[in-house]
């Protein structure tokens, strides 16, 4: 085990090949915090589940494809109530804050962390911290409770404002010690919970008793380690009005073109999934699977050779595709505020490109482009998401109450879970298209993959796999190693 | 490991307290057939993903709540294509038939049935059968190929018509082979699978080349083994429709109370994770958990102090709950057609029955009820579904075509997974109160549990645990004890 | 013109045929009351509208087909702002109630008025009566302004709750009077209608300056002159759901029949609007056209062969229908709160009646029953149902303050006019079955019209048309005669 | 009256300034045809329907907001059934054909048209023609028949086909001889019913026994005469989902701004009513009323202003607004094929510019920029226009079938009419601003007039009035003067 005041990794190995990536506590540095007993034990809900509490030893593996004699891999610590609490009630001083672009289900997050601590934990003071990472110092607070929050779930955004960038690691710290808060919930994606991360070593440095938990938000699901992150089920349904739009403009018109550009900078989980469900696009192109415009076997090729066949064809786009072609000319090397290349908007430039293609190829294409990505953004989640948001903030809240901090709470193969910040923000969720999941995409719209054999590395056996739904291959991932050590 | 041509479960044991629970193959009991390369290692689609084909290793472990030093316990065999099939493509004759009631995603599963059996396989001759079982020998058959099937995933219903009952083994197998078919993709329920076990056994027993495979269809959840069942997602997403209007309908009225029965005959699922996700009910009814009427503590007096505190109140009822207060005096001996309890509406019952004492005391009351039964279980299955419909009926074939039959396709921790009959057939998946989500929905609706701690039978600890999206108890459930000897 | 005091319907005539059914004032009675300029003058937003203020002249017709030498027939005034208002703005105290059962938009038509008060006349006083007109003696009021109602036209229901009857004239003006409201804005159905109309008389008998104001509601269509009532739009929309589940059901089932029960107690407009615009349904079932069940040309013999020909079928039935039948051999005497005859569950009735006929014969039929009545009336108001209640909340308002007073604002061929209530009270609009419309939907469905030409009364000629989007006779109907003596 | 084989309009008039714009008739240029009995006589669903036929005297006023002594002013020609036709069943040869941009409900207009001379015609020959008017000269038709368009009216788009432009008179005149077509009915906007007045005058011309109708159709409303074109509703509603997710996504950012750009070339009718229907909106800007961005008074001073007071705001912008300050600078005389002026991207430009504003000065904002043209126009009818779409469809087949010829069905006040062709073409339904709606608008967003009183010409009151659901003024709009001479 790791010894207190270090941030090295906690790891914890068993027989038969078990590794245990654990997160850390309060009393890894503060190690002579009392406990007292949870008051979940007097909720008349609970009196009946008589396991309610959590065992200390339960675990939930990283990997769940196996062999009969293969080792037991990464496992993480089982999320949920524990029977001892290192907060009292009425000490209890918490804080939420939302960070980055909207997501379906943010607001259901919110409500039920208040609803959890309120409720369950008998917590009183909770504040919302405005407009993101920047609210902590710049600007008023919310203050919380059940009542507020009642409703809220069935809008969409979040109640408590948002933005991107505006994290100031000292200045977030202090306004921390300075309100006497000592549980914070950050809700944001990887640049987020990177900066998480960093507020959770400088309050371990400076001794606070503060807990701070990290929720994994990302519409484009490009969170590794977790099954997937809220609000991208919404997302996929909503998509398809765009898909079915796109669909019907194209028939209607002379060789028409129905073009969708959806979300997913880095990754182009939403793109897949929308045209997996929706069986209507011809063509999918995400940021990890690379293609080119020009000649034999590329884009144009395709797209007049598919209108030849059959009339009429949708695309849909991932924001993040084909930016290498859009941006060859240019310098890119502009950042916007959260620390995410800017990108050009490609949808506009591509279809364009389309169109000029077949412009000096005098030939008759009617293009329809719709961008919805706003409109997908901005719905209430749906209520699978709901119910997924809701287990979300509970588990978050249970590990909190219990003492853990430097956490993100997630879903892995259906358990909730608490994963040590680095699984969180080393690498990024991708597809992988040399995954099953991205040929079945490829079988189902019948698109050039744009690339043979020959182009895909070597290396390729230790990328990650693509989580959701799919089973993918049984190899321990190489970041395993190094964490290991 | 079993020996050919019996029927015992084949269990295979492994280090660690290994145990795979495989699924029976046609060389069980035709051992000498042929086999073929995999057709898709030259579809183009596939030519990227060099790990294509599924290591004849992989298994799926049950549970995945585990200890540093538990046993490995259950494991299933892993789903997805094989590079050695038994069938060759010019050779198949497939057929599928939709059993019992309506569910979101049937003609999913049977589009992508025929999708992947034809682009996947090279498949040519695949059989719709009309109307259930009793369709095999009573009505004419349906040719089914792509271009049929291209748009049925949008419109609910089974294109194929159902029905229950009609299973008869001998007329069922004889006209299996009096066709030629050899793969037999049944879709329906728990009845439906134990007659798709008895087909498979009759055709073992003839020494038949017919790979006989099952895909679970129940839109109340409550088939054993699997995450959950196709559907479930898009019943309960539209059941919050009727929620919302039961809420609107209490509020606007003096002591409205809005009164929604959902399905459940026997597992309350569909009510327990719409009353989560809508946060709008005050009081959820399932089969599991019993109540009473009458007196300190019963429903009556919670209506009644609710109304007095609120004003207005939500009731949701699976249709299954509450049949024994109903039924108490009448003789209930009568089976419908599957075989399942001819349930009376317990709905409309209930319902008299709160108006009934409300009146009796002479005290206002408004009560609206609404059934949405047959509006949710006719819509077509949302984004989530379809991509779920997808990858499920993607390895029923994969299955069959590799040679196992006998099996259940179905997702366990998010992975597909071939799982023999028995462990669907044996018992029925419930919602456990003695569990955290259960818990979880006492304290988000406050409603009384009904019952103490004293109610609580001792063997809880082995009660199988609720699945969908929670986090469980770690013991292996009693089952398996009988199944490994 | 009427007499000062008098109750008799104000009548003006003109050339051509011209007839003007005029609305009271408050200075029939009041003929002393000073008026004041229109504050609207002042308001930047209709600075540019240099003709805003409606011509005193301006009248609308009530029949729009029209002959070249036919009469002019009966005219409306027309509904809008005044040059000047016998209000002013700090005098004002306004006070809304809603009656009688729930109908989309309800919130829209409360947040109109107060919104058109408040931002146009400046009023500041505005009182919510809680739960119906028993809410004026018996509960406490909401007070109401444009941030308490700023969200509520997306909502269902109404925010001032509602109830059935509970009229208790004396009561009510008493209250009326104790409070120094002095203007009235009562919104609902027929029933309610013939309460303001006592309170305007009782008011008026008082010699009081209070403004009597009807709005009409009614999801069934069912109030006379109007073009439609508010709501009905999107109830025909809604319905679309369960007719749509209904056609699946109906199709997936042998000899399957889907059969939905909608709202109408005396007139089928939903059922008949719902039936044009879906195109699913086979037989519509509405009070106003009688119907046997029994031998040939009965509804038996006619679902037999449908089911016989197409395999399935949809009914729809308005809650009025079959009525006669289902009631033959029982007293029907009771009444309702309201004054409706308390009408059994015909949807129930019925569609057992049928399933006893195939059980009887020994024919294989499965009926689905769906009832979506209060998920129907609990929904929002649609766009084009916001629109409409924001003109009809504007109008009556604006008449208000101008000193009209004893009228029902209401759309009349596309214009907002005032309606003396006699002629929304005196009758109700019913789908009559000798026009267009009806034969519309009769050739759509290719129903039996279950009765012969000879069944038809020779009075035919004499009955109110069907207004909604049709174009019925030239007739002025006989009511006018009485009237206009 | 106007004398045969002339274009000169068909004037009749009558007593009390009754004025008949009547529309051209086959026997005008080809007196000597013979009638037949209608075949709706024998149709049983009509059988009750005693008066089922239109009276030959039965027109609809223009105007219907009128004075005791004014002028009954112009009126149309009522549509429905006559009693004698000039078509019998088996001599019908029609085509229908759809033009221009796609609307929701064409397909329901497809679909009734063939319905109608199908089921009550008993017309066994229709063609449809595809891709708009080129389809005439290059393409092949689509046969039509009642089961084949029996579910098209749930999908959205055209199933025939659609294009701008390629009308040649001599072409498609020849091609409807040399197939000896006999009725045309023609689905298209303003351009299309200029083409289908050019072709009527050619056919009239040549002397051919061939009907000649319109069925205007443009989802921004722009249609003269006309109640409202279908379509408009369906628009209506779904911009919602565009305006709702812009509030989202300003509500939640610092300075959000939600932008919506909305269709209207030439009218803002879609943004008046969404605006209207939402209440979500700050600033609603339309090509009708003339804005500026600098300086005091201007667009970027507002939003300034507003950011201030409430933190975020909404702008819908239709699309042909703020086109003369984009093209301030740029030639702008291209055209596109249908002959309307090719329009920059406005939305993308204005945007762009409020974002260069506030850089400029420095100021935080976020703006958020949605175009759901393609996802509106692209949705399937919704019920209100299904209903409207049939009688539109039923009118159209009525009147060709008693030989009127050269016109356009229309909703008029509330009835179906036939309108002859110039008065659809000769002018642009436009907002107008000095209306009251508009004035309702500005009173619902409290948005600056951006023109004082001075602004408006004199010649306003000559203006045509705004007529969906509103009461414009009485004056008869100056274009009747040239036409009644």
């Amino acid at each position: 085990m790791s010894s207190p005041k270090s941030n090295k990794p906690k790891i914890v190995n068993g027989p038969g090949g078990y590794i245990l990536q654990d997160v850390p506590h309060l009393i890894d540095y503060l190690p002579d915090l009392p406990t007292y007993p949870n008051p979940l034990q007097d909720n008349p809900a609970y009196s009946v589940v008589k396991q309610y509490f959590v065992d200390a030893d339960d675990s939930v593996p990283e990997k769940v494809v196996v062999h009969k004699d293969g080792p037991r891999g990464i496992h993480f610590r089982r999320a949920g109530p524990r029977q001892k609490v290192y907060f009292e009630s009425d000490e209890v001083h918490a804080c939420i804050v939302t960070c980055g672009g909207l997501c379906p289900g943010l607001n259901t997050v919110i409500r039920e962390i208040v609803s959890s601590l309120s409720y369950m934990y008998g917590v009183k003071r909770i504040l919302g911290i405005d407009g993101g990472y920047r609210g902590f110092y710049a600007k008023n607070t919310i203050p919380l409770n059940s009542k507020v929050v009642n409703d809220i779930h069935k809008r969409g955004g979040t109640i408590l404002g948002t933005s991107r960038g505006g994290h100031d690691t000292t200045k977030i710290v202090d306004s921390i010690q300075d309100r006497g808060i000592n549980q914070v919930y950050i809700i944001g994606g990887d640049g987020t919970q990177r900066g998480a991360s960093v507020i959770f070593e400088e309050i371990r440095r400076r001794g606070l008793k503060v807990a701070v938990v990290g929720i994994p938000k990302t519409i484009d699901n490009d969170i590794p380690v977790i099954d997937k992150s809220f609000g991208f089920d919404t997302a996929v349904e909503e998509a398809q009005r765009a898909i079915n739009a796109a669909h019907v403009e194209a028939e209607s018109n002379e060789n028409g073109i129905g073009f969708v550009k959806l979300m997913g900078r880095y990754s182009g989980y939403i793109a897949m999934y929308a045209t997996l469900a929706s069986r209507d696009v011809d063509c999918c192109l995400i940021p990890e699977s690379p293609f080119y415009l020009e000649g034999e076997g590329g884009l144009f090729e395709f797209v007049e050779r598919r209108l030849k066949e059959h009339g009429h064809m949708v695309i849909v786009l991932a924001e993040g595709a084909g930016q290498d072609l859009m941006c060859k000319s240019m310098e890119s090397t502009l950042k916007d505020a959260s620390g995410n290349k800017l990108l050009k908007d490609v949808g506009l430039w591509l279809s364009q490109s389309i169109k000029d293609y077949f412009n000096k190829n005098k030939m008759v294409m009617n293009l329809k482009y719709i961008d919805p990505t706003y409109m997908i953004r901005a719905v209430p989640s749906n209520a699978s998401d709901n119910v997924y948001c809701t287990l979300l903030a509970q588990s978050a809240v249970h590990g909190a109450m219990a003492g853990y901090t430097g956490y993100t709470s997630g879903l892995v193969n259906g358990r909730q879970t608490y994963i040590p910040y680095y699984r969180i923000t080393e690498t990024q969720n991708n597809v992988v298209i040399t995954d099953r999941m991205w040929a079945r995409l490829l079988s189902s719209t019948n698109q050039p993959s744009f690339l043979g054999p020959k182009d895909i590395p070597e290396e390729k056996k230790e990328l990650p796999e693509t989580p959701l739904l799919d089973d993918g291959a049984v190899d321990i991932p190489p970041v395993t190693k190094e964490v290991t050590k």
